[in-house]
C-alpha cells in the first residue's frame, strides 16, 4: 500500500483470474498485468465481475490481490472485488483484500434476495462495510448479473458517507449516468463500467472506466479518454464506433470465454474459464480474431 | 405536402394529443403547434407514443395529422405514427396520414405476439410497408411499451430498403445506438428517443432527437444539438444535465399524465389524457411545477 | 341473443380467426363452428388472443361474432373480446358484439402504458366498461401479452360489481388461480386460460377453462372437466399429463401458426395467419402432426 | 448416514437458519428440529433458500447439517443444499455435507453467469457433481433467485443419471411441473417448491414437497399429502386454498424475515436474519400474527 491519495480518474481493465490445470495461475496473471502495465492504464480492478470471482475461494481471492499488487508499478490502483451475500462475510473479505494490497474496494450489491434489497437494506450494507473497511468503499451496480438497479436515490445517499468512494455503473444506461452525476459531490467518483457507451460516459462528466474492453484494447480506451479530455469529439466518437463490435465480442456475445479467447489471441495469456463456464469453441475463437483483425488489434 | 427534400436533422417533439370533453381538441392542439413552431424545432411527431396514439380511433388519428399539418409552418416536417398491429392496417394508416399531410410515417414495431416477432416477421412486416408507402418509414424501437428490441442485425438489414428512411430508438440504449450507426448507410438517419440521453447520442453521430422533453423545453433541447454541432461539448453535457430531472418527470415519473400538467403550467393547453390514463393529481402538479421551477424554465 | 341464464361452466376454446386471400373467411369459421359444436363444449370464446383480435378491424370483429353466434346452436354461449386500449373504444366495441349476439364480453387489461396501469386506473377502467355494457363482463389476465398481471386484490375489488361476471386467467399461475378463489364470492367465475394446468385449475375449484388446445382436442379438455366432477382425478391427471405436449405445441413453441396448422391437419380450417405472423413451416406442419398423433389425436 | 434407501416421498421444510448475536444458533436449530420431528414431516432441507446458505460460511453450512442430522431421529432424512457457483466448490461441500449427515444434495443451479448458463454448461456442471457425490443430488429450480430455468428437456436428460435422483421445482409453474413428470423416469422425484401450488402438484403426481410453509404449518402440509393419497380432493383443496394467505406471507410478501417472524409467534425459534437482511418490523410481526389466526394456527 501507498501513501499517495487514491487516484480513479482514468482507465481500468477488470483482469481475467487465469486458470491452469483447474488452479489460478498466479505467474500467468503476474505476466498480464506487466504487460498491460506499459499501456496507460490508471490501475486494475481484480475479482470483478470479469475476474470469475463468484469462482473463486476467499483464500484464492486474496492471494490474487497480492499476486496483482506484486506484479504491478507501485503508482497503480488496486481495486478488488470484495462484494459478497452478507455483510459480514464483505467485511471481512475487505479487509483480508486490504492486507494483501487493495486501495479501494469494489463492492457488488447482494442480490440473491433480490425482492428484500430495498434501499434501506442496501443502504444499511453498504454503511456497515464502509464503516468497518480500512480502504474506500466503490459501489458496484451490474444489474445484468444481479437483476436489480442502485436507483440514484440511494447512491446519492450514500455518497455523502466520507468512506464511500465512488461507483462503478455496469447498467449500460446513460441516462442514469446523468442522474449519479447530477446527485453526488464532486470527489465522489462515477466510473462507467459498460465499454459500448465509454465516450458517452466520459463526455457526460464520468471520471473514467472500469471496461472488459480495456483487457483487450487497453490503449485505445486509454485514447478516448485522453480525446475527449483535450476536446476531440470527432475522433473520439469514431474511436469509440470502432471498438464497439469488439466489445460485444468479448461481453454481451461470448462473455467471459470470449474475453479469454481474444487474449490469448492477442499474446496475453486467457486460458479457460473455470467450470460452470465452458470455454469458447474453435469456430468462436475464429469470429473473435476475426473481430480483432477488422478492428486493427492485431496488426500492432 | 411540399417539394423540399426531407430533412430529419434537428428536433422534434411527440406532440400530445389534447382532448376536451372525452374528444380531442383539434383547435387546441393547434394553437400549440403555432407556440411550438417559433422554438427551433426541425418538426413534429404526430401520433407517437406520448401522442396517445393507441386511445385514438383511426379516423381522429388523421385529423389530428391534418390538423398538425396545417398549423405548423410549410417547412416544418410533419411525421405520423401510423404502426398498427397488423401488416395490412399499418399500411392503409400510413397512406391516409400521408394525404393528410405527413411527410414520414413513424411505424412502431407490432408487438401483441412479441413471442413470434422474429427478425424474419419483422422484416417482412417493414419490407411491405415500405413497399407500399407513400412515404418514408422510420422504424420506431420503444422497449418500454413493445417489450421487444429491434436488433442491429434487423436494423442494418432494414436500412438498405430505399423507402426505409431511418430509426427512433427509444430504447435509452447508448451502446446500441453506437451499434446501429456502425452498421447503417450514411444517409440512413438515427434519431435518439429518450432526452436522458440527447446530449451522448448527438456527440455519436445520431441525426437529432424526438423527445417527451421538446414539448416543454424546446429551446433548451435545439440548443443542445446547437453546441454539440458547434463544439461545445462542455456546455452540451451541462445543459443535458440540468434537464434530466424535468425529462424524468415528464416521462418515467409522472408519464403521459405528467407531461400534459407540464404542458398546462407552461402555458400550453395539456389537458386530460384519455381513459384508462388518470389525471395527473394535485400533489404531483405540484412537485412537476417545482421541477420545472429548479431548471429554470418558468422564468421565461 | 337467448333468453336463459349465462352459463360459463365448462370447456371453451378461443377460436381462431380463419383467413382466406387475406380476407376473413366467415363461411370457415362457420363449418368450423358446426363441428366444434358436436364435442361438449360450452360455448365459444371469439376475438381471444388466439382469435388474432389484434389483428382485425372493428367491423371484421364485430362480423366474426356475428358469423359464431349464427352458426353455434342456441345454447351455446357466446363470449366476445371486446377489450381495446382506450375505455371509450372498449365500450363502444362492447355494445357493438353484444348487438351481433355475444351473451359475455372478454375484456383485457389495457397495457399499452403499462408502468400507468396502476389499480386504480384498471379499477376505473373495468368500471366504467361493466357499467355502460348490456352484457356481463369478464376480467382478461393474459400477462404473456400484455406484460401486466391483475392482482388478487384488484379482481377480489372488482368482483364485487353486479356486472363484472368472472375472469379469465391465463397466467399459468395456479397459485393466484387459489388467491383469486379465496378472495371472490362464490358466483363470480374463475376461468382458467391455460390448459397446461387445466386439471389443476378445476380440481382447485375453477368453474372452467378457455383453451387453445380446446380448438384442436375439445372432447378431451371436456373430459378432463368430466372426470374431475365425478371424483377420478387419477384418470383426470393422466390425461392433462398426455395432452401436455400437443398443448405446449399449439401455444408456447408455435404459437397461433402452429394452431392453425394443427387444426387443418385434423379436418378444421386453419390456414394461414394474417401478417405480421408468418406461417408455420412445412418442417413446423411435420413436427405439429407427429405431435397430434403420439397424443393419439390423429387415430379418432 | 443410514442404510436405509433414501425415501423422497412426503413433505419436508427448508428450515431456516437460526441467529443470535450474529452467530448461527445451533440450540436454537436442534430445539426446532425435534419440535417439528413429531408432525408426520419426512425429513428436513437443510441451506435452502430459506436457509439463508447464501449468508453463511462453508463452515457453518457444514455444522449446521450436522446439527439437524443429529437433532432429528434417525429415520428422518437430511437434505443439504450444497450448490456453489462454481462446479469444483459445490463437489467439496457435497462431500462435506455427506460427511456431516446428509442423506442427499439439493443443488441449485449456477446463475451468476445466466447468460452462459446453456443447457450444456449446466449438463456438464450436474454431471461433474453427480459423478463425484457420495449421495444422491437434486436438481433445484428456483427461478426467483436464480433468473434461469432449469428446461424439461435438460431435465429430462439429466434424470438419466444414476445419482440426480429428482428435482426440486420452485418456479411455481404447474404447467411445468407436468412437462418434467412426463419426461423423466417413475423412481425420478419431482418435488414442488411453492406450497401455492401443492396440492395440483401433488395430485399431478408430484412425489412432495419442500415448502416454507411447512416450517410454520407442519402438520397441514402433511395432511394436504395424506388427502391426496386418500383421494379426498375436495378437503385437500379447501385445506390448500385456506393456507393461501399463511403461504403468500412467509414467502412472496414479507419473505424470510416473515418466516422467522411467523416461528416466533409460533413458539419455534425464529430470530433475526442475518444482514443484509432486514428483520420484519413490528407492523409486519403484527399482520403476520393476524394472519396465522384467521388461518386457524394459533389456537392449537
Amino acid at each position: 500500500m501507498t501513501d499517495t491519495p487514491l487516484d480513479l480518474n482514468g482507465i481500468f481493465p477488470p483482469v481475467p483470474t487465469p486458470f491452469a490445470d483447474g488452479a489460478v495461475a498466479y505467474d500467468r496473471l503476474a505476466a498480464n498485468v506487466r504487460r498491460w502495465s506499459a499501456t496507460g492504464l490508471q490501475g486494475f480492478v481484480v475479482l470483478g465481475s470479469n475476474g470469475e470471482y463468484p469462482l473463486l475461494t476467499d483464500d484464492e481471492k486474496v492471494r490474487t490481490v497480492a499476486a496483482v499488487a506484486e506484479a504491478a508499478p507501485a503508482d497503480m490502483v488496486i481495486v478488488a472485488g470484495t462484494g459478497c451475500e452478507s455483510t459480514r462475510a464483505t467485511i471481512e473479505l475487505t479487509r483480508d483484500c486490504a492486507r494483501a494490497g487493495a486501495r479501494a474496494a469494489l463492492v457488488v450489491s447482494p442480490h440473491y434476495y433480490g425482492g428484500r434489497m430495498t434501499d434501506a437494506a442496501l443502504a444499511a450494507h453498504y454503511r456497515a462495510v464502509a464503516d468497518a473497511s480500512p480502504i474506500p468503499v466503490l459501489l458496484y451496480n451490474v444489474t445484468k448479473f444481479t437483476h436489480l438497479n442502485l436507483s440514484p436515490a440511494l447512491v446519492a445517499d450514500l455518497a455523502r458517507h466520507p468512506n464511500i468512494a465512488g461507483i462503478k455503473d455496469s447498467s449500460g444506461n446513460v441516462g442514469q449516468l446523468g442522474e449519479y452525476l447530477n446527485r453526488v459531490p464532486g470527489d465522489f467518483k462515477v466510473m462507467v463500467g459498460t465499454a459500448g457507451v465509454l465516450y458517452g460516459a466520459l463526455s457526460l462528466g464520468c471520471a473514467g472506466g472500469v471496461l472488459a474492453l480495456a483487457n483487450v484494447a487497453p490503449a485505445e480506451c486509454v485514447r478516448i479518454r485522453d480525446l475527449v479530455a483535450s476536446g476531440d469529439h470527432a475522433a473520439a466518437a469514431a474511436l469509440q464506433r470502432r471498438l464497439i463490435p469488439v466489445n460485444t465480442a468479448v461481453t454481451a456475445t461470448y462473455g467471459i470465454p470470449g474475453l479469454k479467447a481474444a487474449l490469448d489471441r492477442l499474446g496475453y495469456y486467457g486460458g479457460p474459464p473455470r467450470r460452470p463456464l465452458l470455454p469458447a469453441t474453435e469456430a468462436e475463437r475464429a469470429t473473435i480474431a476475426e473481430i480483432l483483425r477488422t478492428a486493427g488489434l492485431l496488426d500492432k
